[in-house]
């Protein structure tokens, strides 16, 4: 349902979003429409990918389908970090993972990836166009490397590579994403172990060394070791999209310092802002407090799914989930609490209800109509709201309170409140088409809600049985004649009654 | 369902399967014991996966299943080739691909790589416990090269480097797994362009530079460039299962080049024959003509089961089609025909109505038993040819003879000719695990067969419609009531009847 090419001019030009590298809500003007390349980094693969990170990716997958709806040739890259993220003491996490568990570190990034990729589809999240690893681009990564020590943003010691702070900052200013000083972020570090080699304690590891007992190491020039963390997103985004691309996205932790040192390491080896609009998701808060391991409030995807959690009444589907994140602004904090929940459960299952009425609808043939005007106008309005309001740096909270008044106005035509002949066929069509574009391809909400097959042919069997009973042979042989037409053939057996699929 | 510890020493030592290495079915040894290495090659992902690669990938997902059963750790590495499958004329795949439709190569990759994993899930193949592609292992191609080089087994010419068959054949014997004899083949090479560089016509490239048009390349000392297709398989299967490992598989279209380059790679690397058991799958048949693109008989998985294809009569479930492939071994050739489908589907319908009976059969409690003891001593016989079967070469289809042997005593249970009585519950219970254990965990036939619930909601909306004309109150409030538990509010409207989802 992509638009035609002549409508693709009306769109541009309409849709706004907040770059948080301005801190302005500023219209969106791609560098080379209609393409358009957008980067967000995506899970370090190990352990269950977490319900914030889950967040964010449902935030750029409608930003990825809205751009797309509006004609856009996007390229949307999100990738995977299969080494290199850094724990406080230098260690890498996957590493760190596969000690403790006794395992080679590619079975744990394996297993996690598919995970991952898993609990994406579960929440209907469409696939990145390309989604690459931090191992697949070591080449690039020394590369990057070498062209940073070669310009003098970054120096060896003992066989890591670091990236040279002060340098940097006397040609570019160091935190101007996240608004950090990099005075204060000096007086505020401590020295951390392992990080004797740094000039400057804010210094960032482009190549480390790897210990002894380390298990993921390639061999450089440097040393034995591998990429640092902030590295790889460099590499990947502009190999993918260039050396300036439109947007990169993230979680709002990512900000600082891994978003920062981004831009540090781009600026650093192309003199080249990297991205024009950087967006950021927020946060995740519980009954109000923020979500966290150590205060017990912390529940995965599948908890929320399931309900076993000591802060869950009971579970959510993954569309109620997705449509409950729908309902806050990408860039709000998202609380979390089961009074709420229980209202997207019960706002999701209005909007299914409304869906399934709505395709099963057919505007029929009329002789003559009998048009309400204001009716009319008032659908139109509607539908033109729908799209203002994505257009309004993403407003999914009130594109949803849209679709729902064109709810009313599908539920009034199928309760017959409205007549067909109150409307023409091209309103009730343009209806149609925005409640199901929006829904279902925009916002990502698929139908979910599933019938039992296996129960409603257990009552139709005790109808069946009771029509034997009864003698009511007409009944038995157009139930066994409507079964056979779904597959299913009744056996009557000697003293009940069994089926068994058809061929 | 594992077996326990004490019951896996009694397992091992039966197992037997035909190496190709020694053309020979040998009792089944593993390396290092309950550890077992098996590498598989992988898909190239350029365009949809053939048939062909299905089956082998079925193939030695029932045989990843099987070790597993038996209680081997199983350490099963499949990889992604997504760089370096070279054309005759020394192009890469998936670069060519990329120019032909001017996209970035990886979303090629990207694309195929999504598509492969959906269709290995809709035929139940379980993921490998590393799936490494190569572009995630340049550095240790890299390194494979140097080692190489410096043993003397490669050469370098203008920006690429070659391994040198000449002098590996003073040593070991190139095409010994293929049985094939260097002078012959030298005598049967055609020069082909490009290949100017080679001293013998047969050596093939480790490091292939790239024409100044290729796009994915990377720079190494020898030049920008990339790896040659054998190499990837010789450096992932040594570097996550050691440099001798257990079984190494793939089709037999690539035992020659492929897999005795491999081989050559890794001797002259390591002077270690790198795999114990070499197996190979077989090959696709139509109606007794090999498939292929040429003859017009070759269809694509989504063709077999949408049954668009020429050749095809109908399309036939992927479960269907999974059970249809196990009816043959994997070391035989597989012809494809409407009639041998048709059988398929016959056969596994039987299968899923008798798991379907099986899982809802519960051995009942008695006063007294009446046992048939050759009855009994006939079930345990099926149950332990179960197992000799899948030790017998993964004999699947012999396998399948036995379980319909099971079934049927399953079936008189059902109907009752079988008296519960006659057979004691340790029978009862290793029968129903021995069917349920190898139908879904070994053999990986899972239930599919689904019923349409909302069709069956309807048939029940016209029994309440019925009820309702017919003043049947009690039918009225009782089907309400059933409909109600499974989720579902029936609505009475003016002149029809509808239903909605509860929350």
């Amino acid at each position: 349902m992509h638009l035609a090419k002549n409508l693709l001019t009306a769109m541009i030009g309409k849709l706004r979003l907040t770059n948080s590298l301005t801190r302005k809500k500023e219209l969106f003007e791609p560098i080379n429409p209609p393409e358009v390349g957008m980067y967000v980094c995506g899970p370090t693969v190990y352990s269950d990918v977490h319900l914030g990170n889950v967040r964010t990716f449902i935030s750029f997958d409608i930003i990825n389908r809205y751009l797309k709806f509006l004609g856009y040739k996007v390229r949307y890259v999100r990738n995977i970090t299969d080494v290199g993220h850094l724990l406080d003491n230098g260690e890498d996490k996957i590493s760190k993972k596969a000690r403790l568990n006794k395992l080679e570190p590619m079975e744990i990034v394996q297993k996690y990836t598919n995970d991952f990729h898993s609990v994406m589809k579960i929440f209907n999240v469409l696939p990145p166009d390309i989604e690459p690893s931090a191992i697949g681009h070591l080449f690039e990564q020394v590369e990057m490397i070498e062209t940073l020590l070669s310009k003098g943003f970054a120096y060896q010691a003992n066989g890591s590579v670091y990236f040279d702070l002060t340098r940097y900052n006397k040609l570019y200013a160091y935190g101007k994403l996240s608004g950090r000083k990099i005075e204060d972020l000096i007086n505020q570090s401590r020295t951390l172990e392992g990080q004797d080699d740094k000039k400057n304690p804010l210094d960032f590891a482009l190549w480390k060394k790897a210990a002894p007992n380390h298990i993921m190491k390639w061999k450089t020039k440097w040393s034995d070791g591998f990429p640092g963390w902030h590295l790889e997103c460099s590499v990947m985004s502009t190999k993918y999209l260039g050396t300036q691309f439109d947007i990169h996205g993230g979680g709002l932790d990512l900000k600082f310092p891994h978003h920062d040192c981004e831009i540090a390491q781009c600026l650093g080896a192309s003199d080249k802002e990297p991205a024009k609009y950087w967006m950021h998701t927020n946060m995740l808060t519980v009954n109000g407090q923020k979500m966290s391991k150590s205060l017990g409030n912390a529940f995965l995807p599948w908890q929320l799914i399931s309900g076993n959690h000591g802060m869950l009444d009971r579970g959510y589907s993954p569309m109620a989930i997705r449509f409950f994140m729908l309902q806050s602004h990408y860039a709000s904090n998202l609380d979390f609490s089961n009074e709420a929940l229980n209202g997207s459960v019960k706002g999701y299952t209005k909007l299914a209800n409304g869906i399934r009425i709505l395709k099963e609808i057919i505007y029929p043939k009329h002789d003559s109509l009998n048009v309400n005007a204001a009716l009319i106008n008032q659908i139109n309005k509607i539908c033109d709201d729908c799209h203002s309001a994505m257009d309004d740096d993403f407003n999914t909270a009130l594109t949803i309170g849209h679709l729902f008044n064109l709810l009313k106005k599908v539920n009034s035509l199928y309760s017959k409140q409205i007549a067909f002949t109150d409307i023409n066929k091209a309103t009730f069509n343009r209806m149609k088409t925005t409640l199901l574009t929006f829904t279902e391809e925009i916002l990502g909400i698929k139908p979910e809600k599933e019938i039992n097959g296996h129960n409603l042919l257990n009552i139709l069997l005790e109808n069946y049985v009771e029509a034997k009973e009864s003698k009511n042979y007409k009944k038995v042989d157009s139930l066994r004649q409507r079964l056979a037409e779904e597959g299913i053939t009744v056996k009557d057996m000697k003293d009940s009654v069994g089926w068994a699929y058809n061929e």
